[in-house]
């Protein structure tokens, strides 16, 4: 099945990361750019985003959401699952190789990515109380306990089951979110792991696609 | 494609919810259940779990795993698309309809559930520290911000998209995480959707195995 006409991302008007590329839309212009489909984007302002017009697309009032014909989705894995099963290049034809990556990348999303975003829950919603600091370090040492499985797991490999998949570019997207905490650092095969994802051409192509939308929002 | 020999399934040797079927192996038995698939269980204990030949299955060191043949998977959403890829009855055969059932499964564990396990997390370790009761209202607002957007997007249906999906399996077997906590109960819509799934043949079935397992591991 080929997708017809360009699917739609909606992305932060304003990203509160700077154009860092650490939003969710991240991953899946990425996704988008390793198989090659073009897409469109919509901007959403952050008072949009809690509006009903916005929460007929996404229940919980996030970016990004993804609407490609009559088909409307709003969580990153099943948007990333829904292009790499449409296209080739995101998963393996094996059968169980296939089921392999999709456990990645539920993996990423249900098991690393939740203690990640408690840590800026910490930083950025509870810096003022009293745990702050003993919070933190609870936090970062949960992270740490994940990378630390993570990359025993990945050993010297280069990606965590045979070529890189969209259990790959998830976990990646997920890890990139550590980006300025300085704890990916600790754990050098996953620094160079992330690294050498962040080297592809679609990553590439779809991080300047992000920061160019950042710096032209920033200029209006 | 026909799973061939029966696929196991690792469980906690003795669960610390004392049989209410509230830990993660509970959705695959469901899942299983519900297409009919019979499986075999293995108890893994808390120490066995942490153990490098656990650990081969499961690189994080929790339950379940799944392991069908050849082929070993330790996240719940992907054993459940596994099952439900390979059986029919819990995935529309329309492709919409089909991606928007992987849609709320990715929801579930990724959006709601994560909030939930904060809850534990507060309960469990953090009793004795001067912010517990601080922290428990924060966290219970954040599991009452997404129950209330749920309610919302499921209005008075019976299921989140037409027919019972294992989107609703996921979506419910995660809220039964709140069990106790008078949470659910405030939502009287969701209360109801996850008595409908729980009055579900299938439901039951797994239901009374875990249980029968719990009580004949007591007996030992």
């Amino acid at each position: 099945m080929t997708l017809q006409a360009n699917p739609t991302v909606t992305v932060f008007e304003r990203s509160p990361d700077e154009g860092r590329g650490l939003a969710r839309d991240m991953r899946v212009r990425w996704a988008l750019e390793e198989v090659g489909q073009p897409y469109d984007v919509r901007p959403v302002s952050f008072a949009a985003m809690k509006e009903p017009a916005h929460r007929a697309l996404h229940p919980f009032g996030q970016i990004p959401t993804f609407v490609d014909g009559d088909l409307s989705l709003f969580e990153t894995g099943a948007i990333v699952l829904h292009i790499a099963s449409h296209h080739e290049g995101l998963l393996p034809l094996d059968a169980d190789a296939h089921a392999r990556a999709i456990n990645w990348m539920f993996a990423a999303l249900g098991t690393i990515e939740p203690t990640i975003v408690d840590r800026e829950v910490v930083l950025y919603l509870e810096r003022s109380e009293s745990w702050f600091e003993q919070r933190l370090r609870t936090v970062e040492d949960r992270i740490r306990g994940r990378l630390n499985d993570l990359s025993r797991r990945l050993g010297d490999a280069d990606w965590l089951d045979g070529a890189f998949s969209a259990g790959d570019l998830m976990t990646v997207d997920v890890l990139r979110r550590l980006d300025g905490s300085g704890l990916l650092e600790e754990y050098p095969s996953l620094y160079a792991y992330v690294a050498r994802a962040e080297a592809r051409p679609a990553f590439n192509r779809a991080f300047d696609a992000q920061r160019a939308f950042f710096n032209a929002a920033g200029a209006m």
